[in-house]
Order: C-alpha cells, then structure tokens, then sequence
C-alpha cells in the first residue's frame, strides 16, 4: 500500500481505535445537532484545547472536514472587496473557498514568489490582501516556501492562509507541518489542518487568533450547519493529538528514514520525482492512459499507488503518486523500488 | 432534550454502536485516502447498494456530508448557461452549490408555486432550469409542496433536486422523505440525504441516475478530493439502514404520536408554531434578544430546545426550534408543553 495518506499509521494505531470505541460507548454514533447548537462532547473541546496547547495559536476550532474549514477559513477572511493571491496547484477546496468568499481571485505560478510580489504591489489599494496557499503540495510532494510567502506578505500588509493537510502532524520540529519547517508559525493568520492524514482520524481545523476563530463559530456554514465529527471520530482525533504529542518525533523519524530510502532509490533508477522533498513522492509519467497502464501494471504486480490525471492535474502531467508512512518496512520500500525500476524499463518512464 | 435531530434515537442503539465498534476493529480508525482513490471499505459499498434498493432509484453515492452532498449535485448539475430556482429558505448548503456552480440564481418566496411558475416561464431559454428545494424545511417544519413542484417541473422540462436531510428516515410512508410522502420519488432527479439526522450517524448521500452518478463520482470534490466516512461511521450507517428497513414503520409511528402530542398542546396553549406539519416544531418569539431569554428560561427549567435567530433565520423572526422523537416518553412530551405554557405567560409570547 504505497497510496495512502496515513503517514504516520495512525489510522490502524490500538490507542485510536480503544478511543473511538471507547467515545462511542459514551456518547452514540453521533451528536445531537450542528456544532454551534448542541453537536460536541467534551472530547470536541479537549480537540481544540490541545490544538491550541501544541500549536501556540491563539485559539483552535474543529470542522467536520478539512474542506469544510477551507471553505469556512477563507469565505470568511475575504469578501467582495478583497483580492485573493493563490497558489495556482492549490487544493480544490482552496479554489472552493475563494470561490465563495466573492473577493477577486488572481492566481500566481506554482510557487513562484516574484509573481505572488508583483501581484501584491499591484494590488496594493483592495481593502484586504489574502495569499492562499498549501504547506505541502499533494500532488507534487514539494513545500511552500513560507518564509519568503510571510516575509512578502509584512511588507506588503497581506494576510497568510497556509493548509497544512499533508503537513500538520509529519513535517516540522514539532510536526506542525511546514510553517514550523521555516519556523514561521507566528506569522501565519490560519492555518488549515485536517485529522485525516498524518493524524489518522477525520475531521479539520483552524488554527488562528480569537477574533477571527469567534467570527468562525457563528458565521461559518461549515460551523454552525453542518454535523461535526461524530463522537467515535473526536475520541480517535484526541487520541492522536496526544500520541503524537508524546511521539511524534520517533514517528517522523522513522518516516524520513523511509523517505530518504525511497527518493534515493527511486532517482537512482532514473524517474522523475519532480520537485519532492517529502513523503508524498509523484513519479511523472505524462500520458494520462500510459499513466493508468502503468499503476495498473504495478497493482498486479502487488503495489497500490495513487494515480493522478486531469482534471485533478494539468493535462499530460500524469503521475504517479507514493505516499511513503512510517510503518513500511525497509524490505517494502525496497519492492517499491525494485518494481517501479522494472516499470521504468517496461514503459520507457 | 427537545433540540436533538436524532429524530428516531438511533444515535443512541446498540446495534448502530456495536457495528460502528465492529468496523473499528476491523478497518481502524480512517480510511488510507479520498474515496475515489482508496478511501473505501466494503461498508461504503454495503451503503450505496442499501441506498439504491431501499429507494428504487438507479444510484447512490456516499459523501463525508448533506453539505458536501449538495455543493457536488449542485455544482454538477448546473453551469453557467443554467438557470437555478431555489425557495428563498433553502438551507444555506444549497446556496453554497449554487454560488460554486456559475448559473444565475434566482429564488421564490417559500413554497410560492405561482412565483416558481412564473420564473420558470420567464426563463425557458435558458439550457437548463434546475429547481432545488429542501423536503422538510429545518427551521420553518413545512413540506415543499413536491406534488405541485415536480409537477411544474415536468410541464416546463425542468430538473429537480430535493435536499431530505430532515426527512429522510422519518417521512414518508416508505420513510424515504417528502417525495415518498407525495409519491413522486421518480419524478425527483436527485435527492440528497443525511445520515446524521434520523439515521443517527454521520455522511450524506445522492439517490440519482447511473450517469449522473457517474459524473459525481469522478468529478465532485467532495468525492474525489475529500475523505469520505471513516469506518466507524459507515459501520453505523450501513447498521442504520438495515435497522430502518426492518424497523422504520414502528419507529415512525411513535414518532407521529409524539409530534401529535406535542403540536396539538402548543396548539392548545396559544402559542405561534408557524406552518409546522412535522417532528421540527418551530415556536416563533420574533426579537432576537427575547428569544435568547426565553430559550435560556427554559434551560434553567430543565428543557434544552435549539436558539434560531438572524442571521440563521430571517432579522425578528427568531424562534425556538424543537426537534421530537420517536425516544421522548408521554411524560416528556408534556413536561415540555407544561413549560413552555408557562414561558407563554411570563414572556407574553
């Protein structure tokens, strides 16, 4: 299973699991109500009061998805006389956002922070600037450079939105994804988490200050009328939050050994790997049918790997997408590699 | 507890919790990634097959939320060169679909048929006419008229969408919601669901055709750039329905007595419960501050009933909103009506 965003193995962990069984005995199969009304136990509130704790946010609060807070975070940061400067490989839920906030949308290269600096000057005289963008690329593997991104954005008086879904719990000294990579945290606005990959449970959040998490908790549909987690899933987000809290470190450890194995392996044998550094390892391949081909080859040769092709990348920039955790083995990373080094030669890759 | 949406208790039986623990077990505490990669178990299968034979359509697709559900069929269904025609107190998800999707929005005054009519004639030149309606308005208790609605939906070859969040599992004769209760379930062209409310769980659904079906799977965010049901929660969910199937009819006819009851002693007591025909009786206060006061009364008196106020409710319409179901006792029911008779009295409602 090389596909999966379970990076850290949560997901199959006995002390999530214990939680969630344990939350559901308490507490049902679901909450009585959207969250704003009378959907959350305490472990809803112990979810937000250790996000806070770890991450040194102001204030933190739980969405039922991380879509659902991307929507929530940024339709409600920007209005109609606002302009949003977005990262163009941004997740969808980014552009679902912006979509609904009404602000003028501009969009900049991947990454490309002299676009992101001219289009901030030029829009110098909206009432808010708002810069969108992902910590981790999920489909390309690489980070934002935030230290530049919040550097830009003090000078330019814009405001930083950073979704850290592939991030938040596998990245960073204290696994808080990458604007804890850059050291950076303070100056980020809000930052976009979800319990769903590294953290092995469902459910997003919002780190931010007090002012705007208030603002959140009643304005926000996302918030105020849509069911949160269901208690099962809160109990297993707690679980995580304090597992990896205590171990964190071992688990990424063990991850960027896996890691380092695996893109090492991977760019000896000759495959691009476009601009990863991170467990999320694209391997291009180009032709959309040609990319089908080869993840299918691999599935019946026994590895599972994402497949990615338009719309949900650009056209002829199919890929192959690894996610490496922290629970393969060395001898699994090792079959990856041997694999995808016969499918390089198979398919001329 | 009269603010609950767990219309029929199942939040709270054993064999939803013990099938949720089961799946927990079984499958851990996620899923590996979106459910159009590998976020799906056999529980997720089970659902959409339960769906698609318990209502007769040709399809069903599961997705993390009713939210989620409707920005997918909305934005799908309709584009720019269409035309949506939504009652004015739709829930708030269905604007958001409609806001993402690019087609011009117009509304009608709640269950206005005539004005519907008149939109409709006034924009046959449009590609598509796409009416979307709530079955059982959240925050009013009324039917959308679906006999009239589908109706007129077939003269000037329009399409329907109907959201049975409220509804569904506790409306109807075959407990399918609003459209079953009308029998026009077939002239529905997509009818969105929710587990989280009478199915006592989480997640939403779509009951549509094959090849709509089709295009949400492969198209909709919510779908392929979402994490669907943790296991947990489709272990629940998949335990519901069965639960509902052999069950539902009993389960709906206690909660029938007890709507009876209830709206017949506030009836009785004097008291404004707007156009309610259902389980979610709306008591109307009008001033805001003064519904928050009499809410927060009857908290100290030992009932909890949902506070809707502007901007969830239109400005000096605010309302208590009371949830019955099939679990609240004789004796319950009447401690409510006793209570709010004497909030009657001492806030001259």
């Amino acid at each position: 299973m090389f596909g999966s965003c379970d990076y850290l193995g949560l997901s199959q962990d006995p002390a999530l699991k214990e939680a969630a069984i344990d939350a559901i005995r308490e507490f049902g199969t679901n909450t009585y109500g959207a969250q704003l009304l009378c959907g959350r136990t305490r472990l809803h509130d112990g979810i937000e009061a250790k996000l806070t704790t770890l991450s040194g946010k102001e204030s933190a609060i739980l969405f039922p998805s991380g879509m659902a807070a991307n929507l929530a975070v940024i339709s409600t940061i920007a209005s109609a006389e606002d302009v949003i400067l977005c990262d163009r490989t941004a997740h969808i839920s980014i552009y679902m956002g912006s979509w609904l906030s009404g602000a003028e949308l501009r969009t900049f290269p991947h990454n490309n922070v002299k676009k992101l600096e001219a289009l901030l000057r030029k829009e110098k005289d909206k009432h808010r600037r708002v810069i969108l963008v992902d910590g981790l690329y999920s489909a390309d593997g690489d980070f934002a450079p935030l230290d530049e991104i919040t550097a830009l954005a003090r000078e330019h008086d814009a405001l930083v939105v950073v979704d850290e879904a592939h991030s938040f719990g596998a990245i960073g000294p204290n696994g808080l994804g990458v604007a804890d990579h850059f050291g950076v945290l303070d100056r980020v606005d809000a930052v976009v988490g979800t319990m769903s990959k590294a953290l092995g449970s469902v459910g997003g959040f919002v780190l931010t200050s007090k002012e705007f998490e208030r603002q959140l908790r009643y304005l926000a549909p996302s918030y105020t009328s849509s069911r949160g987690s269901a208690p099962g899933v809160a109990g297993a987000s707690l679980a995580s939050l304090e597992l990896v809290e205590e171990h964190g470190g071992d688990l990424r450890a063990k991850l960027d050994d896996n890691v380092r194995f695996v893109i090492d392996g991977l760019t000896e044998a000759g495959l691009n790997l476009m601009r990863t550094t991170s467990h999320i390892v694209p391997v291009l391949v180009g032709d959309e049918h040609k990319t089908v081909a080869v993840s299918n080859w691999l599935m019946d040769h026994g590895i599972f790997v994402g497949t990615f092709v338009h719309p949900h990348v650009p056209s002829g920039e199919g890929r192959l997408r690894i996610g490496v955790t922290s629970t393969h083995t060395q001898a699994e990373c090792a079959l990856l590699v041997e694999r995808l080094t016969e499918a390089r030669n198979k398919f001329s890759l």
